[in-house]
């Protein structure tokens, strides 16, 4: 046994939480930079993007399975069992919704508008700041800096309304109902990503109000 | 006193929460029946469809007050108060939306769509796989089982997530904007009733993290 | 130190919370009576109301933060951490809505309709019945007070549900696809605040069941 593996033998048991909980945010971090590197390069005819969000959207469904499953299995938690589903449900929300905004993207064949690019970059920018916030959780050693990442999810989901409130009144002007209807509907789940960021980032604030 | 009564005497208290569930998962599974029922022979001038679900919502209303109303006189609860809540304003939700659902077809006078048999026979097989959860949470005596109908019960989601997107674009194909606004209101209902009956299953699963 | 000093620095610091939690009520009442007074006087070129909301929901924001700041720095709680939380999250979403319903009011130019001023009076008197539930709720002296609240405010949204569909069949009579997107979207938001008000009633029964 070399010496990686008597560390490994003594980690404690709910440590694999932590691991979990960075892998997810990790995938999200890609997930949410390979949808927006696809807003900004806006292709109807290359579908490659949504195959690729549905294959981030398995690998998160796994991920969040395997979180569950630990639950089942150890009576060790860093945190509350409600706390530990509550953060792993949040984050595979963001997931689906991205996966979804993606998918009624090309099943509508919504044409581009430039609040779908920036919406990706505030989704981007809210994936980052989990995943530095999740990684500052593990031993509760900055919670400064927690809090700081959980301030910045809140401004981005701030910026968001606003995206969402001017997009819809620049697709109005545009009078083509249908269409109207099509890109509302997109519109709508990109912005709900960012309402669940900010969910995610109030389920961390209460971790570290209980626990640090 | 006969034999029935001195086992009802010595019933424990906590049992009342599962009596009082499996009669709300019956329910549910009656309505959607009936529900479904309706929907394989549609037709908008017949509104007892409606008057049923009406009754079915108010009866699940009762059922779950009277589950609010032990809740506060019960010293022992079977499970965390906590669950005890979330899983009846869970079932008490799936009634709200399948009766929404049909209020919205009888008041937009929607047309018929394939989509809608679809959803409701989706609906149905969750509800009965709810009942059958319910039935073997009692006394935590059968978790695999359990688990079976929950993993069914998410299976039924990701196929509504399915019927959902493909009834818009059939729906958008139409090109009559005013009836794709109605028709995407009754989806998206029908659609949220899956939706509940997941966060029921999530709840139930939870539940068995912790007590099984 | 006079009389009244003497007192405050013997009052028990769990009461913070309960002068934060009236503050938060009063608020939203004065909020949702000059939200109805605009409804009733509906001027979509006068928008000092969507003025006056911005500056409640900031308001209300800032009570909220200050409830998670003492939630962070109080050992002694009146009742469950969890529940200060959902109760305070609850109340800033009436807020927010408000704000949102007033946003899009102005955003879109919609044409005023007679359930405006229905939902923002339902809106007004469930705001009234929090305020009185929230009062009544310091000490859990009068428990019965607070139920009769919280089923006033149950009963409220039962009407707007019914505000919502009767106004939605109205609005499609007008054949007019893109403000019937418009004020579609009005309606609902309308009707979210009063759901949300619904939760905050659920959530203080909760804390009765519990405390009381």
């Amino acid at each position: 046994m070399g010496i990686g593996n008597i560390f490994k033998a003594f980690q404690p048991k709910d440590k694999v939480f932590f691991v979990l909980f960075e892998k997810v945010a990790d995938n999200l971090v890609k997930m949410s930079q390979e949808f927006h590197d696809g807003m900004l390069d806006f292709d109807l005819n290359d579908d490659s993007l949504l195959k690729k969000m549905s294959d981030y959207e398995h690998k998160l469904d796994d991920l969040t399975h395997e979180i569950f499953v630990q639950l089942g299995e150890n009576f060790i938690t860093p945190f509350d069992r409600e706390d530990i589903n509550m953060l792993a449900s949040g984050l595979d929300d963001i997931a689906d919704y991205i996966y979804a905004s993606s998918k009624y993207i090309f099943l509508y064949k919504t044409p581009d508008v430039k609040e779908f690019s920036e919406f990706s970059l505030l989704i981007h920018k809210s994936c980052v700041e989990i995943q530095n916030a999740i990684k500052h959780l593990n031993g509760f050693t900055n919670t400064a800096e927690v809090k700081e990442s959980c301030i910045k999810i809140n401004s981005f989901e701030n910026i968001a309304d606003d995206v969402l409130s001017q997009g819809l009144v620049r697709l109005f002007e545009t009078g083509d109902a249908i269409n109207i209807i099509k890109t509302k509907h997109v519109l709508e789940y990109l912005e709900i990503v960012t309402d669940k960021a900010e969910d995610v980032a109030n389920t961390i604030e209460n971790i570290i109000i209980k626990y640090a």
